[in-house]
């Protein structure tokens, strides 16, 4: 008799990693087999279309994503009001090189928040740098009545592409503001973008004080060029013309399905990625894909169903790319009601083929973790440790929630962010669907810690 | 004195540790920054084409990366005559389904070395199987003067799509022989694809004896919809006509490029693809991408300077897809010459992100690279351990090679396998160089390993 007791004792954990196993295996054959992230990506990208804050697509996005996830019966789905800037392009740029008497079109669009140009455009010297030191060496005398080119290209040798963003994204971020500073009188910056084509990338920048100067990207092939005439013809002029304005802020929404606890009802682990896009495409991979994924993780476990411990919700949130309003609301609603965010993941690197997840938290969070990545070694998740997160959940961090980035392959990323390729055909089904169940894996694996 | 000795001791293997760290990221470097795996690439893709063994494209191949490793100054370069099968399409196939008096037009393509059909075409009923199993218990009394239908999908739950392959391809391979044994005048496959689509996907087959009965790949989409009229209406009929034939052996070549090395010339690393490819696209993940990548691991190796111990050979094998009478030759060849041939790396999965090598050899050898793992895992190669290999390196194995598959993630290989949306516009560019570099890199701890 004891001999058997001893052996029960024996078998128990490994009975318990077993159905962790059975459970995962489970989860991805779901999603592998009838996952339906793809078609709910395809309505969102050709249906709905683009959807930037404040925009009638972002509307319909609301509207549509809250009906999916009623159709679908989760135990609760309902929206956080939140007011969101308003920007828009208004008509299509205008740009040109004039090298002597020569025009050369060059394809450019306004960044996010920028301000027109006026009327009839801006005509005038145009004068490269790399960084902001080199914009502070030339000084106010090289500077003053020009526009200024931010040429430094994202680079090739970082591995990660988001490293080689992050080293390039203060040009387009900032890059108007420090050369307002010295006089210019308008910023024309190189795309975020590793590939020489013919894309303008747009994105977020934001004026620091100072005079308000228009600010355009250009794609990398128009850079280059520009480049290279400069270097013959240094008294080279540049010619754009942009209408976008800043409307007054708009009602919008975060969109939030949820099932509901068994055992710890008040803890919620959140599993979100962003509604809103930019308005030249589709908003596929940015960030069409880690919506449509979050919420197929409730979906999927619903399938199968699996009775989550705690609650999980599927969080779309409003105005990531232009102002974070929805992740701060979501935020201060939780510190408001005294919710228990316990565990958040952000998928927004795109719907590419899985690599890990980035975890921000104690040393003693991320052990208790990553003590189970042998169950996600299997299906390619290499690479699970610190360091992570995302944008929309980081207001979490200072209620103490443990945020988690879902860490796709960044290789092709940059080909698609912010410009008119980042269509649903760039997204490919099995790596969208891949990138589900890694998320849904990790959130049973999150719902089982003690 | 005696103290400085024991630091230098001391920081000797820090020191050459550091300086492989250093090596590698040169490697990278060069390749991310100079590479031209990707213009040579596009050369063989849309210059040369489809290169089938026995076709001018193939010729026209052996002539361009001879020419290729010719400009870059390697030390030798040579071609090893092989004869190889030289099958033909032929004029377009043709193919309905017979419903009732409905015909609905689908698309199949011959598989590579089936026979062509009558000039007229075969209509007759066709009989969907899902295994041989199926098929022999259905018996000679139900297939005797059909056509087989084999309809068994690649498994969407297998994580490694080459595992999924692997489960449905003897389909192809032997599917033919097999519904004659049981008296069938045709087969048809459903195409190696896990995407819903309209592409037939061509491949090997071989006749085991019996009566050679043509044999086709018909499109996922065609595929389903059959199999659902086959539901509603088992009476069904098929026509199909194709005008394939083989032709005598043609007279090839292997191309090969090496750096001699400086301490063990004799001692062969040999780095390559193979260079045939299927008739109906260009070739350009299968195996353009392995072809252009090993001549690229020469390159670069060469432009930082490298000066390598061992022989190092990149080598293009010729007939992978209907023979592998090139890799046959090639360890043939080696053995008749006595020669060294320690290690060898095969690139043959796509030009897709890397994930690792598998390697195949004893477990002190596979130890002895693993052991520097450490150097390759800030690059994302995570996954190098036993197991691997590849087609063109594998008759080698019996002369003491040990062998190397370079493994890149294998999510979207099979959309393009076979079929004619292998083009080079599916590849991308940093991918195909990630993967160039990877395999730079492992060559140089090759070269460096005791």
């Amino acid at each position: 008799m004891r001999k058997i007791v001893f052996l029960l004792l024996l078998s128990l954990p490994i009975f318990a990693q077993n159905q962790d196993s059975v459970m995962i295996r489970r989860i991805y054959n779901e999603i592998l087999t009838n996952g339906e992230a793809y078609q709910t990506l395809n309505y969102l990208c050709k249906k709905v279309g683009p959807r930037l804050s404040g925009s009638e697509g972002a509307k319909k996005a609301v509207d549509y994503t809250k009906s999916v996830m009623e159709k679908y019966g989760f135990d609760r789905v309902f929206l956080q009001d939140v007011m969101v800037p308003h920007w828009v392009r208004g008509a299509k740029e205008q740009a040109y090189i004039l090298d002597g008497s020569k025009k050369i079109n060059v394809p450019i669009a306004a960044l996010g928040g920028s301000v027109a140009t006026p009327k009839d455009g801006i005509k005038a010297e145009i004068i490269e740098v790399k960084s902001f030191q080199e914009l502070k060496n030339l000084g106010v005398e090289k500077i003053k009545g020009k526009i200024v080119f931010f040429n430094r290209p994202m680079d090739p040798t970082k591995i990660n592409t988001f490293d080689a963003y992050s080293g390039a994204v203060e040009q387009r971020g900032q890059g108007a503001s420090q050369a307002a500073q010295y006089g210019a009188i308008g910023a024309i910056v190189r795309s975020m973008n590793l590939v020489q084509d013919d894309f303008p990338h747009t994105g977020g920048m934001r004026y620091s004080g100072g005079a308000m100067i228009p600010a355009a990207a250009i794609s990398t092939n128009g850079a280059n060029l520009l480049s290279e005439i400069l270097k013959k013809n240094p008294k080279t002029q540049f010619y754009f013309k942009q209408n976008c304005e800043t409307l007054p802020d708009a009602p919008s929404h975060n969109v939030i399905g949820e099932i509901r606890g068994s055992e710890k009802p008040d803890e919620i682990i959140v599993v979100g990625g962003h509604l809103d896009s930019w308005d030249l495409a589709e908003g596929a991979h940015d960030d069409g894909s880690g919506c449509v994924q979050s919420i197929e993780v409730l979906r999927a476990l619903k399938a199968i169903g699996y009775k989550p411990k705690r609650t999980i919700r599927a969080v779309m949130f409003m105005n990531e790319e232009n102002g974070l309003r929805g992740g701060t609301k979501y935020a201060d609603l939780a510190k408001q009601n005294n919710e228990k965010n316990v565990y958040a993941i952000e998928s927004d690197n795109g719907g590419f083929t899985p690599r890990g997840f980035g975890i921000v938290g104690t040393e003693e969070q991320i052990k208790k973790i990553t003590q189970f990545n042998y169950l996600l070694a299997p299906y390619g998740l290499a690479e699970i440790g610190k360091g992570g997160g995302g944008a929309d959940i980081g207001p979490l961090a200072s209620t103490g929630t443990v945020l988690l980035g879902f860490k796709p392959d960044s290789q092709r990323y940059f080909d698609f962010h912010h410009a008119s390729s980042d269509i649903f055909e760039s997204v490919n089904k099995r790596e969208l669907e891949l990138g589900a169940a890694s998320m849904a894996a990790m959130v049973y694996i999150l719902d089982n810690l003690k």
